[in-house]
């Protein structure tokens, strides 16, 4: 297979540059590159833009050595050699002229198995495949540690912004109780315009739509999906838990309209759609800490004073609570090709190094940790509820919660005509005991609608 | 010397554990910790609360092998045994049953001398001293590299917030234009509480120093040479250039009035304190891209859309911006024992873990870079005016911004008796226009006094 960047050789070269690299030898790494669509050609054009950086500062040429596609016929853009591209990705696994594999294929299959394949001869992989990891990402780590050598996704979870190394290294020694993020642009960019405009989730679905944030069938982001898989590989990372996409409780943002978006503010708070994991401690019979995790994806009213509030359109943020570090925010930029791209680059020099080393990142290891049904979650809750304006319907309505011994935080009342809405917010409760309290508020003859119910962070 | 956790047997010691790291045996690390105040009296706690977690999920066992003080008899209060403690530092860099060395002694030296001599013992070293780093760096960086082992700082910039791991890192392969931050925690908890509570400066300043936020000479912090030791260590780790603290222009916040603020609020913005790193492209003959850095530290008015204005009270932050991974945050922490602590733990567990498997993080190389001065950099301007309140001032005033090329933005006037207060914001011009406009500004009759006057960021 021709190289990219012609001229250098045979695998392993070295060479004199003028610039200084700490030891003035270059070393190159050839990448094979699973798909080539927006991310892929992404990478290929910063590889063509910051080669001769990179090496600069490393002492590393990165050359494409091969660029496995669906089909080869297609026009790829300029600066990429025909001869690169192979329909073939099977051979490229297996090519011992490449050192180095990433993924941007997307999907299950064939990526997972390309990627053990490449595991296997001992290539480090870096891949963007969210839904693969958070479905057989225990597969692939297993992979990985018995081959040792890396398997790199910093570009799965949030793209741009580096989430998975800070969990992964810089908070291994940190006691993290909670990771929460907005790791969904468009649901982000619908619920902002909703809230900035006034508009209609409807009416701002279809500009997302129009504005290429959102998809056709916008399904696998507005139902919580795609945070979901997040959510399981965060979930993952900061627990060493081993936790899959089907482990994650979720909810959309398809149900949120104007008016709850409006009463939110009123109260103080925006409503961000969250994927959260969370460790719990739980008291074990010899007295030791033993703990469950528990990973939900839902709309939230989340108080203006939080740093999550002030997120604003297509961006993302991920929000980490440690015993010693305290919170933390990252925030940047979740999804798109160049974003993506970017954390694929910079997991691809660190996996180029460590080859050239010949170590490798271990997976931190971690012990199986009960996953706690969202029944059994606690939270803060914003109930809404349509009831006759007439004397005695609050001590009836305040009876059920007291029931179900569901605190009320405060309350709020509106007239509506010969309609009164009553506005809850509840102090902590257990998923259960509000559920359990809105079906019989809903059966009350009292009470004419249940509206949104929310959860609260503050 | 006696070891921290017993009956662990000798260096080296192998053991079963019934938890699963990956390849089930146990390695021990022993530490040599230089100083135990704040940050190392955390450490300690941490390793004594977090070990078996740790071993848990890295099957690195960290053990405290000796801790260097100034004196041995003050009580480190209980689980520190007495045995582990000595005031011979340079006996414990050179314990061939010292594997990894923590330097939280801070200062120049005897930290520099410690730390070189470790180095040179191939020992990896993790240091929280910015003092040193911002003045030393690139002599302890080549002393690493030359041993070709681990010099990690991570707490050294921002404490918690992980910041130098991702610019080294994960931004390796980005091209990074910028990197602002809030970086000192004493100025914004000033600043803030003069925003929000229209607290005076010297106000501010004592509530922030009978809460401990500020020492009694307050010095470093709030005339920016903290943040400004703080700036030319990202400086040098973003762009890889060699960036001391000598090369930083700084001012302080003791000028800032409440009025300033109160302007700056009314006009949409926030004032904070922000250390700027930033890269210039400048043409060369050849026509080949170069560049400049520009570091410095100031009072700034940031537009309160920007993530930056919404980081409050003691939080810090830092903003980066690359040509693909966009704008990107890194909030938390930047200050205190245990978020300082939690940031060397995790660069103790990476050095450790690369020690056992006999690697290293190479520090990424550069070419040097020129720095530009700060009268060449540019930026917008807020400026001040209190000006003769009769026909043809403004007109007057308007023409020394024109005279000097300097293009007004925005004009705002205010009646102020028989005086009338006018207050500018610019657009992008160099610091020696703006600093000639003021000179003959304050030069005319009908200027009777010149403002603060803030660079803006937007």
């Amino acid at each position: 297979m021709n190289s990219f960047r012609g001229g250098t050789g045979g695998r392993d070269s070295l060479r004199q540059v003028s610039t200084e690299p700490a030891d003035a030898q270059v070393r190159t790494i050839r990448v094979g590159l699973l798909g080539c669509g927006t991310v892929g050609g992404a990478l290929v054009e910063m590889l063509g833009e910051r080669g001769d950086d990179i090496e600069a500062r490393t002492g590393i040429r990165l050359e494409i050595g091969a660029i496995a596609v669906r089909s080869a016929s297609k026009n790829r853009g300029s600066g990429l050699s025909g001869d690169l591209l192979t329909t073939d990705a099977r051979a490229v696994v297996a090519d011992p002229d490449i050192d180095v594999i990433v993924e941007v294929i997307g999907g299950i299959e064939p990526a997972r198995e390309l990627i053990l394949a490449a595991l296997a001869n001992r290539k480090p992989v870096i891949t963007a495949n969210k839904e693969l990891l958070a479905n057989c990402g225990q597969e692939l780590a297993d992979a990985a540690a018995a081959a040792r050598t890396d398997l790199l996704f910093e570009a799965a979870a949030a793209a741009a912004i580096p989430i998975i190394r800070p969990l992964r290294e810089s908070l291994l020694g940190e006691d993290v109780s909670r990771v929460m993020g907005i790791v969904n642009g468009t649901t982000n960019y619908i619920l902002t315009q909703m809230t900035e405009l006034g508009a209609d989730y409807a009416d701002a679905l279809t500009e997302a739509q129009n504005l290429g944030y959102a998809e056709r069938d916008p399904t696998a982001d507005v139902e919580g999906y795609d945070a979901g898989a997040k959510a399981a590989i965060m979930a993952s990372i900061a627990f060493g838990a081993k936790v899959a996409a089907g482990d994650v409780y979720h909810e959309g943002i398809s149900n949120i309209s104007a008016a709850d978006i409006a009463f939110a503010n009123r109260l103080g708070y925006q409503i961000k759609l969250l994927a959260i994991a969370e460790r719990f401690e739980t008291e074990s019979g010899s007295g030791a800490s033993e703990y469950e995790i528990g990973v939900r994806v839902h709309p939230a009213m989340v108080a203006n004073e939080h740093p999550l509030a002030s997120v604003r359109g297509s961006f993302n943020a991920v929000f980490v609570e440690g015993a010693d570090a305290g919170e933390l925010m990252f925030y940047g930029r979740g999804a798109g090709g160049r974003p993506t791209a970017s954390a694929v680059l910079g997991d691809l020099i660190d996996a180029a190094g460590n080859k050239i080393r010949e170590t490798y990142h271990p997976v931190p290891g971690g012990p199986a940790v009960p996953i706690r049904p969202i029944d059994d979650q606690s939270s803060a809750y914003y109930l809404n509820l349509e009831v006759a304006d007439a004397p005695g319907v609050l001590a009836e309505v305040a009876g059920v919660f007291g029931a179900h011994e569901v605190s009320i935080r405060s309350m709020e009342q509106e007239g509506l005509g010969d309609e009164a809405r009553l506005v809850f917010v509840t102090h902590e409760a257990t998923e259960r005991d509000i559920q359990s309290t809105l079906a019989d508020l809903a059966a009350l003859d009292a009470v004419h609608g249940v509206g949104t119910m929310l959860r609260v962070i503050s």
